[in-house]
């Protein structure tokens, strides 16, 4: 099921829906008719769990040939948002998890040429997400080397705390796209968190795809293309830590919660690992696809100095 | 105002009190004996804002003489939980702000020797977060070098995107104290939030004290004892880049938000740079004190393998 968050005007508030063809059932709606009570947003579905996921299911599945009235929009006529537009923490960002781009992150910023040893955490705030569509703001006062990184992410769907590897995948709720924007220049001390959260710097979406709905997480083509010229383009099953070890690590120490959100790293291609190094400038465009979830497409705009 | 969070029993409900003398005096209870709605728990009232604040004030200072039965319990009878046991974002981190705690950085662990140019932001998710009385956890499995680190936390009363050194202190809400718990060898090619953001790695409270009670940040003692032994002392005017200047500096990227804390950075006598080394360890009792705001106390439990 491809769930995503939208509205229907400008200032119309955030409701959930699921896209089936190209039309979004809301699902708050879909509930009333057939008199259960389904939640109207994403966080409120991913804490009731999986047995509501099913219940919106078997109701899509009723109202297949006849949808009542009111339920339905075409999805050209709703505005999309970010899948999560507010997600109670940081995103947990994962580093260096590609094989390839270990070595270009080596070659071109200040990381080793060693393969980790272990999952590289960071974390992006939540203020950094923005939906498909929205801009990347730019403020050349800041960065002069605004980076892309197309990503697969993992919503989690349960609480978890030092969860064993064979039991990690039942706490994933779904999966979506991440651009894991990066002005390589505002590290600080080495240190990622201001050179990858600052707002706008996590384009996020377009949907959520539940956990069902992807045979294998770990073979998904990804690719990013910056005003149409593919720049990067790998598939999950080359990433380094897979996403049972990732959550199985960072759960040893830091509790998941349902709606957090890990963005399991990129694939070599980045800007700072070209030659000549490329970054992103106002005007550009950048779409981020992941197979089996969809595209996200972000313009880049100049939001000048304060 | 001392503001706490508090519950009445094991099982009660979290609840907004204010410290008088050695009572609490339950705010929102207190609202209803004035006939005014007042905030049940602490973010909603950072949300409201300092309007709310100025409120509560003038109630408190009618009921000087005579409280209204059934709003204040002696503070020993009431447990008392972190001051925003759930904030709704990463605690953001401040490294490296002291010159002393700089010098001795650079000679135990990796960071540079020059004091750095720019505040160095990490975070630290929100379920890192544990209250006065409750155990840090340590993990032996997972580290030998569980650090202690004092520091003084701001917390923002108002939404802050790009906001002048000079407009800063009015997006203040109120300080609260910090210990920022670090497992010295938990950091991932560098990045700190594995080691700094594992649950109960962030004991904070006792209460947040509003801005207007604090005459100058900027001349606090502050300090920490690990088993009744000193192990830090020093004054918030040694801070390198002062309040100000980081509410400008991560705003310029980063928006700010209503309830977010920034934990403002730790002087030098962490255990990483003592000779010979010193760490936590189960049963070790840990304090943690700012002058105005109070002390923090949790003992050091060990949680054993998974």
């Amino acid at each position: 099921m491809k769930l995503i968050t939208y509205r229907n005007g400008p200032h119309a508030e955030a409701r959930l829906g699921v896209v089936v063809d190209h039309m979004v059932v809301d699902v708050e709606r879909l509930g009333d008719a057939f008199g259960q009570t389904f939640s109207k947003d994403m966080l409120g579905l991913i804490d009731q769990g999986q047995d509501a996921v099913a219940a919106i299911r078997r109701a899509l599945e009723h109202t297949e040939s006849i949808r009542p009235p009111g339920i339905a929009t075409a999805i050209e006529n709703v505005t999309v948002l970010a899948p999560i537009p507010k997600p109670r923490k940081n995103i947990f960002g994962i580093g260096l998890n590609y094989v390839e781009h270990v070595a270009e992150s080596a070659k071109s910023l200040d990381t080793s040429k060693d393969l980790p040893e272990k999952p590289v955490v960071f974390s992006k705030p939540p203020t950094s997400v923005i939906a498909t569509g929205e801009p990347i703001q730019h403020n050349a006062a800041m960065t002069q080397q605004l980076d892309w990184e197309v990503e697969l992410a993992v919503v989690i769907g349960k609480r978890a705390t030092r969860i064993k590897k064979e039991d990690a995948m039942s706490y994933v709720f779904g999966y979506t796209v991440i651009n894991d924007v990066s002005a390589r220049d505002n590290r600080r001390a080495g240190q990622w968190i201001f050179s990858k959260g600052q707002d706008s710097y996590a384009p996020m979406g377009p949907c959520i795809v539940t956990a069902d709905a992807i045979e294998n997480p770990h073979n998904l083509e990804l690719w990013l293309t910056k005003n149409g010229v593919e720049k990067q383009r790998s598939n999950t099953r080359h990433l380094l830590f897979d996403i049972p070890t990732l959550i199985s690590d960072i759960s040893t120490g830091i509790t998941l919660e349902p709606g957090d959100i890990i963005a399991t790293g990129t694939p070599s291609g980045v800007g700072a690992g070209r030659d000549p190094q490329e970054w992103m400038w106002p005007g550009d465009v950048i779409e981020c696809g992941v197979e089996g979830i969809g595209v996200i497409r972000n313009p880049v705009i100049n939001i000048g100095a304060v």
